[in-house]
């Protein structure tokens, strides 16, 4: 039977996972391979720090060149971030190297690279983990969507903040208190800001339009938005008006295949869609293409053994599935974000109002002939608020608000909706089938 | 470029989409494949009978033999039920030829047969639209999920009895009107049986049993029930206390290998689960393995163009992925339904029974000692009823309950909860990665 030497860069939460996993799971990478996979060089900061498990001592090493020049095949990086990975991934496949990674900033903004490299070294450069973590995207758009075209991808794609929007949501949490909660349980990191941000979804959106488009992506131009300091308040009231706040990445390719239009901003989802039931640390991704229509991907976002796991899962496939195609992508233009469309418009002001005052601006709204769909207000222990649902949103609005309000307005908000699909197939395409 | 020879057997609503897909897609497969594929004979029952199009004519043949002395490689078929799509599967495979199916009966009565013979000459049967519609749930387990060991598999596999409940739910209706709107909308046949009893989706768990466990399975001894006269009451009074009444397919593994548990049957699902949220012709599959922890995938369960594209996938993928494994499997020894666990029992009366009565009745309860978790009085139009949820059912409650109520019975009702995993990732082994 073949063997397999393998080179393990980092032995943080990711990599020691992968070194447990890869123990636990022996057998079955064997049987499902044929190969026996052997962890030859385990690549650490310092080889001295003591360590849960005396076993891997041995395998430590501080020197990069230490571990190419072990009988390696495949190099597993679990370090993170760009530099000093993205020179360790180059130098592993220049000396043959297969490459599996979880490294989402790495493969968004130096992905196209990396695979042309690895694709004229004749190896294969895996990084499932990168995105969704547990679940497995990537494999479902290259194997087994191959033949569809893929109109739109919607995903969760941030942990932290989901779990952040859900804790905020319901238990009535500040933004402050949900973050605290978040690193307690180690959920978010001392300074949450590329979570927060939206900075970590649009490298993961980046690499998911890389792979459902085939196209490259100036990933420096995509819009992103994030919910830092987002109140609680915005959470209770859209609930209210039938939609759940989220931090959405989503990306929709006109029929013309060069140009997307994609994005990274909380928007409200309607409650009956899967991806406004996913709660606390979960992922989701939902696909509308026309074949299959549309499907929805729910898991883990992160997390040790999902992430190993995922990558266990890549490394038995650099050995099974058939690489990653390589060719001369066009660069994606980039349109830039609809400015009409279902919006969400909340106002907060410095006096409570009540219900009555409410109905007042409804109706002088309707007098301007705004395409109001609902209207709600909204008493908070902080203050008043108003929510309006437009079905069509001019950024002109904004100052006709604000002249016909007439009462000092403390913070205005403007949120897209999220467009459902209409369902053609339910209700034209569907055939009884035997 | 390679060039394949394909003959089609059946003309139907998915073999005619098939035929469509084949012709809207072929620049994709070309490029997916580098191989042009080309349908050489199409075998139907009548070839007079007037067609959409035209073009097709020429292709048609009553005669099975005259497919197989076209220069064909792959067979697709989709003729459905065992024979005679059995025999001529078998003849194609005898002739060298690839398969691919969306049967789900053939597969889960013959499928270890098949695939015997299949590997026995060298070549692919492929059934990814036999289970779950449009949803690459088989792909996913075989390619995606292959070192994960699976526990558990939870799915809503038909989408007629889905859409019935749906309907039933939503808008109140009666199960034989529901019955009269899925069959006027084409979901559902004029003779229900199959989906409505659960055989559909018994065929449906078997194959996915036989995937995600390696083990062959005496499919005959599957325990199924359907949901054959369910009443709207049931369901509304199920969403009262937090559930969603769903035609579930479950099948478990203990840790011994040959071991599983497996049912089809109409169970109460949490609201807040994933599987509560499929509506329509909507189905879902929820996995919990020990790597991922858990992943759920929703979709369309059928449909002319979800079910074609999928099929199209398999025709790609007989020259992409890997073969299917094919060893000596052994025999699961499939364990009786488990008797205790949590249980909705729900009791219909003669008479209309107000709250003051279901308090008196919950009191009495109490004092035998059956360990209730809740109860809910209700009346309906056509009768009172009560509800009762235990944390633990034992089948002699059964006759202490009839002899403590007092009041006469017109029927009782007894479903097993569904019980939820407790998410162990989340609270214990979630640690923030890179």
């Amino acid at each position: 039977m073949e063997k397999i030497g393998v080179g393990l860069l980092g032995l943080g939460t990711v990599g020691w996972g992968v070194y447990q996993a890869f123990h636990h799971r022996q057998q079955v990478i064997t049987k499902k391979t044929n190969r026996l996979f052997e962890i030859r060089k385990v690549l650490v900061k310092d080889v001295e720090r003591p360590r849960q498990n005396r076993d891997v001592f041995p395998l430590l090493t501080d020197d990069f060149s230490e571990v190419l020049d072990e009988e390696v095949q495949v190099i597993i990086e679990a370090i993170g971030g760009v530099e000093p990975a993205r020179r360790y991934i180059e130098e592993a496949i220049m000396a043959g190297c297969h490459v599996v990674t979880a490294n989402k900033e790495l493969i968004a903004k130096h992905g196209v690279s990396l695979e042309q490299l690895a694709h004229r070294h004749g190896v294969k450069l895996l990084y499932e983990a990168s995105v969704a973590g547990g679940i497995p995207i990537l494999g479902t758009i290259r194997h087994l969507l191959q033949t569809n075209h893929i109109h739109r991808i919607t995903g969760i794609l941030n942990g932290t903040t989901n779990f952040l929007l859900t804790e905020m949501e319901k238990k009535g949490v500040s933004y402050e208190e949900g973050i605290a909660v978040a690193q307690e349980l180690g959920y978010a990191e001392a300074d949450p800001s590329n979570d927060v941000d939206g900075v970590d979804s649009m490298y993961k959106l980046a690499i998911l339009t890389r792979l459902a488009f085939e196209v490259t992506l100036p990933f420096q131009k995509i819009p992103y938005k994030g919910i830092r300091g987002i109140k609680v308040g915005e959470l209770i009231l859209a609930k209210k008006l039938g939609y759940a706040v989220k931090l959405l990445a989503e990306v929709g390719r006109e029929t013309n295949q060069d140009t997307v239009s994609l994005r990274v901003a909380p928007m409200l989802v309607p409650l009956s869609h899967p991806l406004a039931t996913v709660e606390g640390v979960y992922n989701g991704v939902h696909i509308e293409a026309d074949g299959v229509q549309d499907i929805t991907l729910l898991g883990q976002g992160a997390g040790t053994e999902p992430t190993a796991s995922v990558m266990l899962e890549d490394v038995c496939n650099l050995f099974l599935l058939p690489p990653p195609m390589v060719q001369d992508e066009p660069e994606a233009v980039i349109l830039p974000e609809e400015p009409f469309g279902e919006r969400f418009i909340y106002m907060e002001f410095v006096e409570t109002i009540d219900e009555e005052v409410g109905q007042q601006m409804q109706t002088r709204l309707e007098k301007i002939g705004l395409p109001l769909i609902k209207m709600e207000a909204i008493t908070l222990p902080e203050g008043g608020g108003v929510a309006l649902l437009f079905e069509q949103w001019n950024p002109i609005y904004q100052g006709i608000l604000l002249a016909e309000i007439g009462i000092e307005v403390k913070r205005m908000l403007d949120r897209p909706i999220y467009q459902q699909a209409s369902n053609h197939a339910e209700t034209q395409r569907f055939k009884k089938i035997g």
